[in-house]
Parts: C-alpha cells; structure tokens; sequence
C-alpha cells in the first residue's frame, strides 16, 4: 500500500494549543557566534564552578555508593540532601523539616508542577511585570493566564495587587489561583521587594485566599545591604510555596532545584512529578551533597560575590559612563541582572539589532512583559562577563543606540 | 492581625483536578521492609551497573569539560550524546540523524511531553490494556482521557484497534490524540508485538492519521529467539514517535532517555521541555556518553542478558513448580515481567495481602488497566533477584494462593 506523508499540521491543529518558545532562548542561540559580547543569557561565571571539590565529590560518591546513586530513588528525592536543605535553610529564618522539601530537576520543573497542581486551567495567575520568562512558559502550558502585575524600585505594587483582587471579589469571581514573584534581586529588573510591602503581601494574600509561590534563586548573591528575609521566613510566611536551586551557587548543569512547602501542597507536588520524570538524577543528588559535605559552600559563595560584585560595579560605572542622558537604570543590590530603560522614541528590540551588527547582545524587554509593554526596555547579565568585556560590551551598545 | 490557616483543600477544589499517585510506587514503599522478597519494582540488577567504568568517565568529564558539563546546556542535549544515539539506533535499523534525537529527563519525561503537544485536553489517546502504568499518569495530568486496547499472547490484537477506530470515525468524530504502545517484552505482561501485526499496526495507524509512540526501553535485553524489528524501523515507521533509555541498559538513576521523532514533533518537544526542565542533566549526558566511548556497552548488554535469562528461566521453572492447576504465565522472551493469571475465583489484591504476611511482594493485575479489569493477574518482576531469592519468593508466593 501507498504510504501517504503524515500530517503533523492536522495533528497540531487538532490539539489546540499553542506552544509558545522562548525568545530569549531563540536569540541566545544566534548570538553564539565567536565575538559577540553576551548580556543575554543568565548564565554564571564558568570558571568560578567549583569543578575539583565535585570531581573529588561525585568521585567519592560513585566510590562509596554508587549502587544507590544509579539504582531509581526516591520521587521526593534524596532523604540526606533534602536534610542538609532544610539545615541551611534553618539558617536563614526559613524553618522546615526534610519531609517539607522536595527536590526538583531544577527550579523550573518547580514551576511547571505547580502549574499543574495549583490552578485549573484557563485560570488567572498573578506575575511581575516584567517577569521570569521561564515561569510564564511553564504555566501556559497548563493553560493559565498570566496577569502582569506593575513593579517599581521597590518591587511589586502590592496597593495595586489588592485593588485588582478586590475587584475580581466584588466581580462574584473566584481568586486567582496563585501569585508567583521573584522577591529578591529580580529577574530581569534587579530590584528587590521592601520589607513593609513583604508584610503587606503576605496580609493581602491571607486575606484573599491565594498561594503566593516565593522564587528564590539569587537571594544569596547579595553584594550590598542587609540580607532581606524570605516571604517564607516572616510572620504569616509559613504557608508561601518556597523554590531554591543549587544553579546560581554551585552549577546549573547538575539540574537540582527544591520546592518547600506546606505538606498539602508536597504530597501533590510529588505524584506530579512521579508522572514527570519519577525522579530527579540521584549521582547528582549525591554529588551536591557530597559537595557541601566536604566543602564549605558557604566561602564559595562569598567568593562569587566578590567577584560578581565587581562585575555589577563595572556594568553601572560604564552605563554612567557611556550610556546617554535620558537612560536610566536599575542598581541591584545583587543577584546577576540590570534593567535599562532608554530614551522616549527608541525601540529596544530595533537597538537589538544593531546591537548585534556592533557584536554585542541583550534582551528586549517585551519578552518579559505579558501583555505588551517593555518596548523601552532591555535586560543586562553581569556575571558572565570580566569587568574588561562589560566596558567594551556596553561601549559597543552605547555605539548601537 | 490573626492569621487563619490557609485551607489548600479549598484551593485544591478549585483546580478541578484529581491527581492519582501510582498504586505501584505507593505500594514498593510499603515493601521495602527487610526480609520482604519484592517482585513488584521494575528495578535492574545493581550489582550489574558498570560502576568503575561509570566512575572513570564521569572523573574523565569533569577533568577535562567540566565548566561545560556544569553549565547551562541546550534544551535538545548535548550534541555529541545524541551522534552517538542515532549512530547506535542506525545499527539496529533505525535510520535517524542526531537532530531527530531528543534527550529527555528519563523516557517518563517524554511521555510528560507528547501528552501536552500532541493532544488536546479531555482527546482519547489509545493504550494497551494491560499497559505501562507510568504512562497513564503522565498522560491523565494533561486531562487525557487513555482507552485501554485489549492484548492477546502476541500483544496488541490489531483487528479490535481498526475496529475501534471505524467505528469512531463512522461517528464522524476525530482520531484520538495517539497511540501508545510498548511493543517489545512489554510491561507489564511481558508479550511482543508479532511481526505481521506490526506491519497491520503501521497500516491501520496511515489510514486512520493516528501517531504511534513506541515506548522501546526493553528490546536490548533479549533472552531468546530473532530482534523483533522496532516499528520506526519498518517500512511505513518513518513517522513513529520512537523513545529509548538508557535506564535498563546502563542505570536508571541518571534519568537519561531520548525521543526520536519527525522534525515538526522535535520542535514542539523542544519547546515543551524548556518549560519543564530548560534540559537535562549536562554532566550526567556526558558521563553515559564518555562511558560508551571508553567501553564496550553491547558487551555489557551481553553480560545483563546471561543474568536475567539465567533469572527468567528460574522465574518459570519455580512458577511451573510451585503453583497450583489453573494458574497460568507469559513466557517472555526479554524485558523485565511476568504476567500471572490466577485460578478463576481468587482476586489478586486479597493474595497481596496474604503474601506480604509471608514476606513476598508484586503488583496486583488491576493497576494496568484503564476501565477495571486484571483481578485475577499479577506482575512478577524476576530481574532484581537472584535464582536463590526467586525459587524462596514463588514458594512463599504458592503459600499464598
């Protein structure tokens, strides 16, 4: 019989959804070639990955356990490395016990799993705007409907947050099924939520009946200030749905990321993930733990902040510097990222391309924004780049405005 | 102000979702007491992983690329990982190029993801009943709604499948979303697919526009008879959705699995994964990699097939030995299982009962099947245990009846 071509197009259609991929990821893969000065991605500093204490780390692990470490495990993951989480966070204010965490492929499969155990779909979900790419990627494929909310230098608007909620209530309308925000060093702005308005967003989140999803990968990359406490760590904080990673302080490679939250929510999230991948890598599980067994990842991370503060202090003086007059700027206190705004009348996205005839690369701030908005707008990483590449980067970018 | 406990219960209604754990990994948690001979887990031999091999090549990786194996990676994998995949599928029939190969975070990844592209929420999608449980869940989070196909000694009887599919079509209603099939020693009743039905299968599959995923993580391991030739490699299996692992081959515990499929599904997973996990694991891809550039894995599959035959054989010689008249078994030639069939009038579920009283575990029939149905069957798992512990745990088994 006559084999006809498949129609994968029909098959598509009849699926009705619409996949839609990242921009940054699609540009990032374009600026790859050799001279291009990246602030795009959010990578870290490769050569600051502590890569002989994991040789030695997951050396000792195949040594010692190695059955244990390549056999299935756990779908809660690892019981030791789940205690030392809940140890460190202790220290931080964040109190929980191992059976609180569940350890993730990542803080994006985080994300994605709440998506599925915390909204049906076409729900609405609260947002930063300008927000995590990755997280409004990972809702929209559970169907929900990311509402941006507006931010200033002091983080979300929480007055505005509890408007929009009261008016949804006076509507006769069920509450959103979750707000997510990137408290601390915010990607892509930088900035970072003030205590008071912490307070107040956990009262209106209680008040309103919605799950507030902490992400928080960068709380540790702090440069100048005082520590802020954890949504999770303050009063009225115990039922915030904390993620962390071992990405930004160790190495994103490894794929471990950790969810704490109340018990409700961890015995879902964990038959989710059974259905996702039964398990996250155990030779890695074991391998960061060794890690911060035999080494002292507290040092290693002030080790990256001296060298990622130099970085931020470099990327400001040459914006000061180079950048013209009716440019502003975010100053983080930490974390890995700026946000630009430029003159009225520039589009960043056709900046961007001139950008990249000049071999240097950022992203535009549309990709952030959920409905529109950002077109003035653009994202700058600092910790991939020495001090030395981020003069001649922004030097190339002030040239392409 | 009082703080009230959040009641998850009232969000979780709200989501409209029900999410099902697996009675299965529920129940091996139960088993893991000491002294429990358990042939409910579908867990390879440890003491057959290539541990020193292992041991050497991820030592290797980290010396000599380890800011790469530890920094983030393409959503795709690492190239040279999937060269080495599609040149090792080529050899066994199935003509691929590297960028029609996927890594996933385990095979189970890819079914998580072909369940959000490839259907609509609330499609039919076909399984085989008794069927892959693990599939199930990953397809029921994306509110498909599995029609279980029944099977016959040589797997799927085709026939009822184009039955099935006339009749939804002469009701003018659109093809279910897929076709899912373990074809090879299938889990859990441990039948292959026969070769005519294969080629009736890829037939009835072009007439009715309905995509085929063939789940292959057992064929390696073969104890008897010819390779069945995988479907993708059939002529008319161009457009199969073929996924593989290395779980059962090399370990499961590095979760490292892959899709090969056309160019427009590639794409769609792509997009999908870097919503749930941006990648795989990138230490743990070049780990397997370099573990096959060093050594010789088909000698290695050789080693793992002289040991589970060795166990196969014990399993049916203790079950012709040891259970009563009227209880009938598979004879699988590869692959993990045996399918059980008890003398009419005994339930499955109550002999659990009594059997882990004496000490022996499995999995009752029920949990393979979609609309009830497997009361009378159980799922013997004969590659994690030794002969001794096989003959010891069917005697105890027989006690049970």
């Amino acid at each position: 019989m006559a084999r006809t071509a498949f129609s994968w197009t029909e098959v598509f259609e009849r699926t009705g959804r619409s996949l839609r991929g990242s921009e940054i990821r699609e540009m990032l893969s374009v600026t790859e070639r050799p001279g291009v000065i990246s602030f795009g991605g959010g990578l870290p500093a490769p050569e600051l990955f502590p890569i002989a204490g994991l040789r030695a780390a997951f050396d000792a692990v195949l040594r010692e356990d190695g059955a244990g470490a390549l056999q299935y495990g756990p779908t809660t993951g690892h019981r030791p490395l789940r205690e030392l989480i809940a140890q460190r966070l202790g220290r931080r204010g964040i109190e929980c016990s191992p059976d609180d965490v569940l350890i993730t492929t990542g803080s994006q499969q985080a994300l994605d799993l709440l998506g599925r155990v915390l909204a049906a779909p076409h729900s609405p979900v609260l947002v930063e705007s300008p927000g995590y790419v990755g997280a409004l990627q990972a809702f929209r494929a559970f169907e929900l409907e990311p509402v941006g909310l507006p931010m200033d230098a002091d983080g979300l608007i929480v007055d505005g947050v509890a408007r929009w909620l009261d008016g949804r209530r006076s509507l006769g309308a069920p509450p959103p099924a979750f707000l997510y925000t990137v408290a601390t060093y915010q990607n892509p702005s930088g900035v970072t939520l003030s205590p008071d308005r912490r307070l107040e967003l956990l009262d209106c989140a209680t008040a309103f009946g919605v799950p507030v999803i902490e992400d928080d990968p960068y709380s540790e990359l702090r440069y100048d200030g005082p520590p802020t406490p954890s949504l999770r760590a303050l009063p009225g904080g115990e039922d915030v749905i904390y993620l962390g990673t071992f990405s930004k302080v160790l190495a994103p490679g490894l794929r471990l990321g950790w969810v704490v939250a109340p018990r409700p929510v961890i015995d879902r999230l964990v038959i989710a993930k059974q259905g996702a991948d039964l398990h996250t890598d155990g030779l890695a599980q074991r391998g960061a733990l060794r890690f911060c067994l035999d080494n002292d990842l507290d040092a290693h991370v002030i080790r990256l902040r001296e060298v990622y503060r130099e970085r931020r202090d470099a990327m400001l003086d040459a914006l000061r510097e180079c950048l013209p007059d009716g440019t502003t700027w975010t100053e983080p206190a930490g974390g890995m990222f700026t946000w630009v705004t430029l003159p009225a009348g520039l589009d960043s996205r056709d900046v961007l391309k001139r950008a990249l005839a000049n071999d240097v690369a950022f992203v535009p701030g549309t990709a952030f924004h959920v409905n529109g908005g950002g077109e003035r707008s653009l994202r700058l990483n600092f910790t991939n780049s020495t001090p030395e590449r981020i003069w001649e980067g922004i030097g190339r970018l002030a040239r392409s405005l």
